[in-house]
C-alpha cells in the first residue's frame, strides 16, 4: 500500500526522528507507567537505555498527583486488574487537565471482553497515541479481528482504516506494529519497515516500544511524529541488536544495548521510511 | 533407587521427548499463565524460546474465557495473592470444562498455611501434571516436608512415594525436581539426571520447568509424556548454558538462549534417562 | 566532608565486609522481600548471586507468618499498593517479635503524599536499616527534598544530617545512596566511593543495594556494619561490571556475575571507605 519513500524523500522523517531522540536525551522525559507485569522491568530498562526515566505507580490514591507530575503517561493493559483500572481511572483525568498526553497500549483486546470494554471506556480521555499489532487496532476500532491473546492474526496493512478511523477520533496518531510498523494521525501515514523477526521472539519489546512512544509523545511536535519515531527508533535498535546476537536470550541484552547505543547519525543512515499524504503518495 | 537404563533402552523414551519439541514448535500451544511475580518474564521468555506462546491472564473477570482459549494453563503460587485466588478459582474449572490441561506448581507450599490450603482446594480440579521440589511434594500429599520456601529440605528420592500417591489422586503426573528430576504417573517413574547446579542459583528456573511441563502437556500423548519431555528439555538446556557460561547472570541469559536451540538431535544425543516400570526395573 | 581515610586506616573496615561476606555464603541468610514490580527478578538474582535465599511473600495472611521465618526482612515502596500496605503492617511487628532485623527502602518518598505517610507509619516498628537517595532520606527525616520520582534531587552530602537524625530515632543505620554513599549510626559515618554511573542506567540496582543490606543485616554485628557492607559490595560489583560491560543490558547482566565473583580479596583490595567518627576525622 505504502510503497517505498526514495531516500532524498525520506531524509526530513528521519531528521525529525533524530530531533526527537536528542530531545528525549537532552530533556529525559519522566514517563508514568501502568504496564503489565511481565515487562515492568525490561519497559524500565529500556526507557532507561533511550534516555528517558521511568516511573511505575499504580496505586489508586497515588496515580493522579503523579500522572500530573510526570511528562507522559503510559497505559498498557497486557495484565488488566482491578487496581490498575482504578489508577488508570484516576490518572487519566489528572493527565488530561495537566496537558500531559498519554499511550494506550490495548494488549490483547478483542478476545477478552473486559479490557475491550475497559479499553473503549478510556478513549474518552483521547490518548495521544494507541499503539498495538493490527488485531488489536481493528478490535479497538470496533471492527472484528482475528487476534489469540499478544498475537496478531491480521496485518497491519488491513488494520490501517481501523487506525485512520482511531486516530480521526481521537484526534492523535496510532502506531499500528508489524513487519512493517505504521504510523497515521488519520490522513499522513508513515511506513517504517525497519526491525528483525527476533524482536517478537522475546515478550515485551512490543510494550517497549509503546514506552518509548510515551517518552517520544513527551518531547515531539505532534503526535504522529511521536509515533514514527518510536517505530523507527525501535526497529534500527532490534536490527542492530540482532546483527550483535542470533538467540532470544542474549538478543534481549543486546537489544538494550542499541537503544543505548542509537544515534541521530545512525537513524538517518539506517532508517527506512514511506510517508502516504491523505490518499496521494508523496513520491 | 532408578538404575541408569542403558542407552539402547532409553532411546525410545528420548524419541517421544524429541516428538513433543517437534510438536511445540509445529502448534505453538498458548498458554495461560497464573505464575508469580518474580519470574513473569523469565516464564514468558523460556516459553517463547522452546517454541510456545505466552500470556498472562490474572484478572478473575477475564481468567475463566482465556481459560478455555488456551492450549494448557499453568498455576504457580509462588507470590499467591487474593486477585491470583480468585483468578484461579475461576479460570480451572473452565478449563476443565473445555478439556485443556492445567499444571500445578505449588512453591513453597509446606512451610506456609494458606498456600498449602489453598493447594489442597484446588487439586480437586485435577492437575494434568503437578511440578515442585521434593518438600512441595511431600507436603502437599500431606506427608511432613522440611521445606523453607522455595529451597527443598527433602530429597527427591524421598518425595517418589508422596509423588506417586499424588498422580494417583489427580491420575495425572508429577514431576520431582531435583538433582535427579523423577516423573511419574503413579506406576511409571521417569528419571532424568540433565541438569547443572548453576540452575539454582537463578530464580525462575524451577518455575519455567513447570510452564515448559504446561506446553508439554497441551501436546504430550500423556502427562507422564509431557513431564519426562520437561525435564529432559529444561535439563539439557541447562547443560547447554552451563557450558557457555558459569556465572547466574551470564547463565540466565544462555540459558534461553539454550531453550531456543535445542532440537531432537540434541535430545537424543544428550537426554539422560531411566525408567521403572511398576516396581519393576526395565533394564 | 568526608575526607579520605589512608589505605592503612580502612583496612579494618574493610576486613569487617569480608566477614560479612564471608557468613553470608555461609549462612545463606533467607531474605523475605516486599519489593516492589519492576525489580522482583533482579532483586532475587542478586540477592542469590551474592549469596543469599530471597523469597518474596506478599499476601497479608502468610506476611506474619514467613516475616518470623526469615533471617531478615525488605520493605521497599516503589511500587506501594493496598495489599502490599497490608502485608507489611503485618509482616512488620512480627519480625519485631522475632527478633529479625528490617530495612526500609522508601522509593519515592517525598513527591508522593501517600508513601510518604506510610513510610512514616512504619518507622515505629524501627527499621535496622534504611537505604535511600538523598531525596528520599531528606523527605522521610521531615526536612524538605526535592526529588521527583526515584530520582535524587539532593546530594548526599546534605542528606547527612537527615540521615543522622533518622538512624538516632530508629537507633538503626541509615545509608544514603549517590555518588558517594554514606552509611551512619546517627555518630560514626562510613563513605564508601566505589560504584560506577552505570549503575543508575539500569533499574533495581538501588533496590538490590537495599535488598543486600538486609542480607547483611541478619548476618552483620551492627545495623551500620551491615549498611557499609552493602554499599561496598554493590560498589565494587558495580566497577567489575563496568569493567566487562558498557552499555546498561550487558551491564546488568555483568552485575549479576559480579556480585556472584566477589571475594573477600577483592574486598580488601578496592574497597574505598573513610570513616568519621561522631564530628572527628579518625585519620
Amino acid at each position: 500500500m505504502i510503497r517505498p519513500t526514495p531516500d532524498d524523500m525520506s531524509a526530513p522523517y528521519l531528521d525529525e526522528v533524530a530531533g526527537v531522540l536528542e530531545r528525549l536525551r537532552s530533556r529525559r522525559p519522566l514517563v508514568h507507567c501502568m504496564t503489565n507485569q511481565v515487562v515492568k522491568n525490561f519497559t524500565a530498562n529500556a526507557l532507561l537505555a533511550i534516555g528517558a526515566a521511568p516511573a511505575m505507580v499504580e496505586h489508586p490514591g497515588e496515580a493522579a498527583e503523579f500522572a500530573a507530575m510526570a511528562d507522559a503517561v503510559l497505559v498498557n493493559l497486557g495484565t488488566l486488574d482491578e487496581c490498575q483500572m482504578a489508577a488508570v481511572r484516576a490518572a487519566l483525568p489528572s493527565a488530561q487537565k495537566a496537558g500531559k498526553p498519554w499511550v494506550l497500549d490495548p494488549v490483547a483486546v478483542g478476545p477478552l471482553g473486559l479490557r475491550t470494554r475497559f479499553a473503549r471506556e478510556i478513549l474518552a480521555h483521547r490518548p495521544a497515541l494507541i499503539r498495538g499489532n493490527a488485531s488489536e487496532i481493528i478490535a479497538l476500532a470496533g471492527l472484528a479481528g482475528r487476534g489469540r491473546g499478544v498475537d496478531s492474526g491480521d496485518s497491519a496493512d488491513q488494520a490501517l482504516d481501523a487506525a485512520r478511523q482511531l486516530a480521526r477520533l481521537t484526534q492523535g496518531a496510532v502506531l499500528v506494529s508489524g513487519p512493517v510498523d505504521y504510523s497515521t494521525d488519520g490522513r499522513t501515514v508513515i511506513a517504517c519497515s525497519n526491525g528483525d523477526s527476533l524482536m517478537t521472539r522475546v515478550t515485551g519489546v512490543g510494550c517497549a516500544q509503546g514506552a518509548v512512544a510515551a517518552a517520544c509523545a513527551a518531547v515531539g511536535d505532534t503526535p504522529l511524529q511521536a509515533a514514527a519515531a518510536a517505530a523507527v527508533l525501535m526497529g534500527i535498535a532490534g536490527e542492530q541488536a540482532a546483527a550483535a546476537a542470533r538467540r532470544p536470550g542474549s538478543f534481549q541484552v543486546a537489544l538494550l544495548d542499541a537503544l543505548d547505543a542509537i544515534d541521530g547519525e545512525a537513524v538517518r543512515a539506517r532508517g527506512r521510511v514511506s510517508c502516504q499524504l491523505e490518499g496521494r503518495f508523496r513520491t
